[in-house]
């Protein structure tokens, strides 16, 4: 295989270099002294997107606020009635976070088009980064908050949202400069758009696993949330004997194990129990109560829907032989969202053009690309990261991935196609 | 077999009424209302004690209190020099109790003796009921506080506790009417006893699934308690697949399984997990850390500590298996408390000759005999309750149980033998 054409590949060292950098300086952006934390509506956040807004201007991009505070930075079509790719990701983060999950995807746009003006490159279409303003929903736990304001999907009833303090999201899109009697404003028309490309770190140690900088998104994975209560009879630990024991406990962690067999027999599922909850809980007592949660993912709905029914079925059974009772509570269910075929290969063409193997997989998180999808055609590039390890201070990916990252998207948007694939 | 005396028998059902409507009279002695709850130095304890003492002075017993506060009632012996047999329970119970753990055997031995008493009968040894004042603990979480004053094992430095309202254990004893500057003149003479005999609900399920009254005790079973933990590596519960997963709580149900199934393979075991807390405890986050309890419970010492190993051993397989570091914690270690031989026949015989069959158990809990052991020969009946219910509101016995246990005390009393087979 062919390595990246010399002049892009020093280029994007150098720019690869430079995104280590501001991802570092964003870092810096946080309401919580000495780790990272920066929510919707805060300081913090005005301060990271300030700085987003001039390295875009730096790059050459033009830059506008839209009313939720989002900001972006444009190439114009050189051909009037083009349509425009969007990239981008978020520049919020959750709580004590890595300084990578959102702002790489940013900074590695920034920086692909920065490269592509450089070289005097103009699109047949046009290009338009975005950094969102609100991915992770820490202050409203209201997710995607800020692509879906490009999606037109937030319901008037989120705007009276409070976070902990009992400032209004009204009055937080306010602080963010934004208005929210004008939300209306910041939705995109699809029409306009060709679609929308996001870099991310994985977030998963598939990459590392296998060795490999890049991974394109085939899907993002449906997830199934809830939880199973088994409920069975509390007795002294001393004098219940085993023969007459209806231990909660003891169903909840047979189950566990059949949540955790589940994958094995189903390659592209994903379950897991995060909590277990018992009562009463107490050293000496046979557990009256045990409730597990459950998170079940699959690229595919159907066979999600399949997994989801076996281990439904798999609780009453064990209910039955225990003499348990069981109850199944469903909490979310978000369907699969699929990657627009045609923008998947031209990443993959892209990605093998600057030299790397192509390696298609799922995404097991949400990103911004859920609700544009909405909206658009989507895909998504996946950069590896340290030991899968992510929503933590030791997040970290390698400067020669992010090269790798750079010179792809640099390469998408050289694609003489993608207009005309569509 | 023979039926009890039908004398003995027609006493013995209006002793027993006599007792449950006693036993419903102390269960409104309580510091809080609506339900029971009687901790050491409450005004509520020293009710139920004034009524106690009521009840013993009814019987004809000579009444007496000791420097830590319990009742006691004798009936000195014919003949100087001989022995005492006690007789007893405790009166103080746990939060939101029952109406018959611990005044059911105080209850059951005042109206044995005052049977006796009516009899006109003398025993050739004397005989003491006791009615101890603290044994849950409730309040200063101070097991078998009370009848460790009749066994000299109370620690100076327990004088010092405080509950919850910074009340020393000192002032309680005093609001006690005690003394405690002069709790080892409440420290008895294992020379001068006999034994101790204490009725007690079963607190398990098993003589009431074997249609039994009455059950004798073998011996209180050893109990090793600690936990165990499992710490792997915390993930996204969509990115990590699960070939690369090293899931705490997966290897802490599996360990479960291994407690649960080790009673099946050896009889007379017990053991239960009754708490297990997992970190982060977020459902969409793969459990990096899963803490177990154990209780294993055994009246072989050496038994229980082969079980032990063998959990032990089977969770650190489970660990090199998963990828999970394990630690164990062993938190306490109390040796089985064996029950005299020639006071558990004597109570056989008695509960043969008054017509019921004799079934020997152990007991899982422990019992103010653990620490008289200490001090002399000890031995229980169980008396069957509603469920094996126990520390909750719905404890329960039948009113025929208790004449059968009063018959059978009665009975013990009455062996010539008593004093002779020791």
């Amino acid at each position: 295989m062919a390595g990246p054409p010399p002049t892009t590949s020093s280029a994007a060292r150098a720019a690869a270099r430079k995104v280590m950098e501001r991802a570092d300086r964003l870092a810096r952006c946080s309401e919580e002294p000495g780790r990272i934390t920066r929510s919707y509506g805060t300081p913090a956040l005005r301060e990271a997107r300030d700085l987003v807004e001039g390295w875009m201007r730096e790059a050459g991009l033009e830059v506008r606020r839209d009313a939720i505070g989002n900001a972006s930075g444009a190439v114009p079509a050189c051909s009037s009635g083009a349509r425009t790719l969007l990239l981008g990701s978020h520049i919020d983060s959750v709580r004590d976070a890595g300084r990578y999950d959102g702002p790489l995807g940013v900074l590695v746009a920034i920086a692909a088009v920065e490269l592509l003006l450089a070289e005097g490159h103009s699109a047949p279409f046009g290009i338009e980064v975005v950094a969102f303003a609100d991915e992770e929903g820490l202050r409203y736990r209201s997710s995607y908050l800020a692509s879906r304001a490009l999606a037109g999907t937030i319901e008037v009833a989120e705007l009276d949202f409070v976070d902990a303090a009992g400032i209004s999201l009204r009055d937080a899109i306010r602080a963010m400069g934004g208005d929210p009697d004008a939300l209306s404003s910041a939705r995109r028309s699809g029409a306009e758009l060709l679609g929308y490309v996001e870099v991310h770190i994985e977030q998963g140690p598939v990459l590392e696993q296998q060795g490999l900088a890049l991974g394109v998104v085939s899907a993002i994975a449906g997830q199934s949330r809830g939880s199973v209560t088994f409920t069975g009879v509390a007795g002294h630990a001393g004098t219940v004997p085993a023969e007459l024991r209806r231990d909660a406990l003891c169903g909840a962690a047979e189950w566990v194990l059949s949540v955790e067999a589940e994958p094995k027999r189903h390659p592209g599922l994903v379950a897991t129990v995060g909590q277990l909850a018992i009562e009463p809980s107490v050293g000496n007592v046979i557990p009256a109560m045990a409730r597990a949660s459950y998170d079940v993912r699959h690229s595919d709905d159907a066979e999600k829907a399949r997994a989801c029914q076996r281990l439904r079925d798999g609780a009453q059974q064990i209910g039955d032989r225990r003499g348990l009772s069981v109850l199944w509570e469903t909490l979310q269910e978000h369907r699969a969202v699929p990657m627009a075929a045609h923008l998947v290969d031209a990443l993959g063409r892209s990605v093998a053009a600057v030299g790397h193997p192509v390696h298609s997989m799922p995404s097991g998180a949400g990103h911004d690309a859920v609700p544009l999808h909405e909206l658009t055609d989507v895909a998504m590039l996946f950069v590896r990261c340290r030991g899968g390890v992510s929503h933590h201070p030791d997040e970290s990916v390698e400067e020669a991935d992010v090269v790798a990252a750079i010179a792809a998207i640099a390469e998408l948007l050289r694609s003489p196609g993608l207009e005309a694939r569509r």
